[in-house]
């Protein structure tokens, strides 16, 4: 971030007063540009013991399995996001249930949230962002080709917690999102 | 915003190539600027019986009570993120239990998530943002004074789970933050 959004003028990394970080601060029209960690939303969409993926048709990490997820936009919330990711890149209505897992993508300056989810019927198709989508048993994942750490680990909770009968909120960190480099992560 | 932060060219509001949403555009360097809802990060502060709430001496809610909160940072967890507010505002060290609320608040374009918080000792102190800090029991807290709808369903929830004998995660959504003009909010 270069120059101010409002008004064009170059910004000054400065911590303003009454606060302790470094900003990005307008010297011209006095805004400040606040940059906070932004909201992955996404679900585990199941039909009967079955768990839907999609195969990532983008980068990063084309051509590798992740569950439906994507950005909160403005004006929605976190349930009418993971539907609306389901939607989008599985072509598959669901209902959602409880949130199963809370992770913090520190490096990539995300939260990712994975909520449960019931597909209404075995339907799904390929949204644009997909190249396929498929209901996998919990034998038939296909663990070395999913595309990030936050879906592998809700993937083992959600079968862990299924085993013993019970669901339960799993939250914890993830400092990188995968093993290979960030910057392909953010592009 | 009316300007690239990138390049200060003025942006044209337009739908990008394969996206559904109009988003802030720069002709020039071709940069998307995407705006996503922010996340507040907050604690349910105890020792024994009794909650700690802040008096706030910042706007917006000059004067009213509140949960310890404020927006998550970059390079931190929500966790870290929870327990630093709690710090800045009240004064208090804390550990962290369970994620216990998550608000969507549709409005002002953020999400709030508040965790149960066991203080360690009764010691807190009133922050720069804090007017008055105090330990209030159930029969003590000034229901007509908080600030925000999600810090009063917040404690409504703790309550009657407390009494239940068991908590779990309630989450919801909360289209306005208050009854005041949201202008008055968001500045
Ligand atoms: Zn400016
Ligand atoms: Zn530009």
């Amino acid at each position: 971030m270069k120059f101010c959004s409002g008004c064009a003028s170059p910004l000054l990394y400065q911590v303003p007063e009454g606060d302790n970080r470094e900003r990005a601060c307008c010297p011209s029209c006095g805004a400040i540009h606040y940059v906070n960690p932004k909201i992955v939303v996404g679900t585990i969409p199941t039909f009967g013991n079955k768990v839907l993926l999609c195969k990532r048709a983008i980068e990063p990490r084309y051509g590798f399995w992740t569950l439906p997820a994507g950005f909160m936009e403005l004006n929605e919330t976190t349930h009418a996001g993971a539907l609306r990711e389901t939607w989008e890149e599985a072509g598959a209505k669901a209902t959602l249930g409880p949130l199963f897992t809370m992770f913090d993508v520190i490096r990539a300056e995300q939260v990712h949230l994975f909520f449960r989810a019931q597909m209404d019927a075995p339907e799904f198709s390929a949204g644009v962002e997909s190249l396929d989508v498929k209901l996998f048993a919990e034998e038939e994942i296909p663990w070395d080709e999913l595309a990030f750490k936050t879906v592998s680990k809700t993937l083992t909770l959600f079968f862990e917690d299924r085993r013993q009968g019970q669901f339960t909120l799993h939250t914890g960190d993830v400092y990188d999102h995968t093993d290979w480099p960030l910057d392909s992560f953010k592009a």
